[in-house]
């Protein structure tokens, strides 16, 4: 089966938003075995979109629309496909009654015209906005139209276009995301190099924000027959991998360290120099992460090091504030000014300014106490500022959740 | 001018990657006034890029390749643009020596390819990868090929292709970005729906993040002229928009006060409990910020705000730990322990459970505490956990610079 896909708005074309629906659609074609030759983005404009319209449908078994299903007149998806397929717009009273109940009131003149649907389509119910999605089949040929807003269109195309394209394709397909902290793509690359040409299940690589994550895809018949097929290729991940592998699927991070501290009773609390509060905003951002994160300090200078974390002045004189030695003393200074059973800190130089030869921009150390010992790695980081100091964050829960597991 | 911009690569059309140098590329070329009529995205296929070639410029009187330049045997873009205009490739020996030196080392097959040039091109030298860009021209059509990678093709474009199409076009383009806060995009459309069909200059709203930006941009024939209308045109909205614009260009909301701050040698210090130190954080992100932050203390627990801040236990028994009482208690506790010239409070519900009937989520109070005296403002924020403690931290920033801009 071939597809394509095509962005119909203006406001992509003057570059107001990036298509970041065509790379979701694409990634998710990919993985149910759909091939995608073309994205298009064309702007609102009727002999432009009819053109596009009607060049995908010469190439392509199944095109895949988004935007254009608003209530303004600019809005022409729906009318352009509907007239390539000559299908006749209908009136559909029960949709205008939903999207009235969406909106809290009566529809007006722009909102009628998103009840309008083409003869003979599959509806599908949008809960998060006004536009309906619709597939229109046709001699072979398929339409499915979906709302631009990527909040509207990622749940539909999960919920609804997928089950309907796996039921045409008649397979099974199931996916499981490997996470992997602390080695990158290129060496997970040469260590996996056979494991990623094989056909099915599919291996492919992920590199994002100092992390690189593993999608297995497996197709198979049923879908007990394609989780076989994962469970087998995990297994082999596994073997090669296992020291890096530390979550699965939406497992990230900060949730693993959550998950991990609740599941052993603990708390924690963060001593932050050079990541400034961002290592406890990251765990703060996990929901419920308030049973085991009480309090944080950030300590930028060397004064607040001394008076909350009680450093002493001879370490931060002698061996400086970016230190092993500091480092200890933070972490083990918020342990117990705090009570907090795991204290873990963060003290480095995230740049763009104060490096010098010897602690250079990117020297960072990262120390974790927890029952009674205190471990402190040296990290050389590059990147910007930003990327320092997430890279930082990274470590530094990494580091927690190895001294968690390992008890 | 028509344009149209091809983006090369079998890994966006898998999904692998955000096509983001189609949105950077059409957002120049509608500064510069040059319309995109359709973006389009092809994979490494000789036939389907060959006919993508064609059509485009059956279409256009510019095309714009990203990809497809690297060293490997289905980088295609060069060979198959330089068949179109009928151009042989010619080897550039002082090309092949730039790429040793940007290997160091000998140049191997692959990247000897790319030393091959059409003849009659233009060289946009490429300081940061191997390949280089090349505008080709021939019957009133251009090709412009740049490299793949934004790190390379950003620079590239801006600094290359850019004085090339002014000086095709004969204009000069001057932006201004106009940074808002406080009200939505849709009230400030309502409240400058005029100034917004203005012709030249251009203004165009940007929402993200919490946040509105409004671009203006101006075309004439010197940059003095462009300057003039655009500093007009911002007289303008100032006159209307006034209370809410903080900043302008790269200025943005941390970077606003943390300079405030420099300039009128204070320091700061924050009491956070729902951001949980992502307010500390993002002043952190800000290079230099150590001169006016010292130390942040995150209290997430009760027990945390009496300790640390002196909270009392009477204003959290009777009025909760989400109120206006507690947060001016937080404010004045931070400023009061650490000594900073402004203290900062942001105490809330961000979810996605503990709201209640009285106190939903999405509540927050930040307060200020700065030359004796201390506000404090109520917000009901609303979207994810994310969203609500991101808004959170740009009200609090935005009551530190309205505190600190009165005095």
């Amino acid at each position: 089966m071939k597809a394509e896909i095509i962005a119909v708005g203006t406001e992509i074309l003057v570059g107001d938003i990036v298509n970041t629906n065509a790379q979701f659609i694409s990634e998710r074609l990919f993985a149910l075995g759909i091939d995608v030759h073309y994205q298009t983005v064309v702007g609102d404009n009727p002999g432009r979109l009819t053109d596009a319209v009607s060049l995908a449908f010469s190439r392509a078994d199944v095109v895949i629309f988004s935007g254009g299903l608003g209530p303004t007149d600019d809005d022409l998806t729906k009318e352009t496909v509907a007239a390539y397929f000559d299908a006749p717009l209908l009136f559909h009273e029960d949709i205008k009654l939903q999207i009235e109940q969406y909106l809290h009131k009566t529809c007006s003149g722009g909102n009628t015209k998103q009840a309008y649907i083409p003869e003979g389509a599959v509806i599908l119910q949008n809960d998060r906005g006004t536009a309906p999605g619709i597939i229109l089949e046709k001699n072979e040929k398929t339409a499915i139209l979906l709302p631009g807003p990527p909040r509207e269109l990622l749940p539909m195309f999960t919920e609804q276009v997928e089950p309907y394209l796996k039921q045409r394709s008649g397979f099974v397909m199931v996916e499981k995301m490997v996470r992997i902290f602390g080695i990158g793509e290129s060496r997970v690359g040469d260590i996996i190099s056979d494991l990623m040409e094989s056909a099915n299940p599919t291996v492919a690589p992920y590199a994002k924000d100092n992390e690189v994550t593993l999608r297995i895809a497996a197709k198979a018949e049923t879908e007990k027959a394609a989780n076989a097929m994962i469970e087998d290729m995990n297994k082999k991940l596994s073997e090669r991998l296992g020291a890096y592998i530390y979550g699965y699927d939406e497992m990230d991070m900060a949730k693993t360290v959550v998950a991990l501290l609740q599941e052993k009773n603990l708390t924690i609390a963060c001593a932050e120099s050079c990541t400034a509060g961002l290592l406890t905003a990251t765990l703060g951002d996990v929901p419920g992460v308030s049973s085991v994160l009480h309090e944080s300090i950030v300590t930028y200078s060397n004064e607040a090091k001394q008076k909350h974390l009680h450093v002493s002045a001879e370490t931060l004189a002698q061996y400086g504030a970016v230190s092993e030695q500091t480092a200890i003393e933070m972490a083990e200074g918020i342990q117990k000014t705090t009570g907090a059973k795991v204290g873990v800190s963060v003290t480095g130089i995230a740049g763009p300014d104060g490096g010098t030869e010897e602690k250079p921009v990117g020297l960072v150390y990262v120390a974790v106490a927890y029952g009674g010992s205190t471990t402190v790695r040296r990290l050389q980081l590059i990147g910007t500022r930003g990327k320092i100091r997430q890279a930082s964050v990274l470590h530094a829960l990494n580091e927690v959740r190895k001294r968690i597991v390992s008890k």
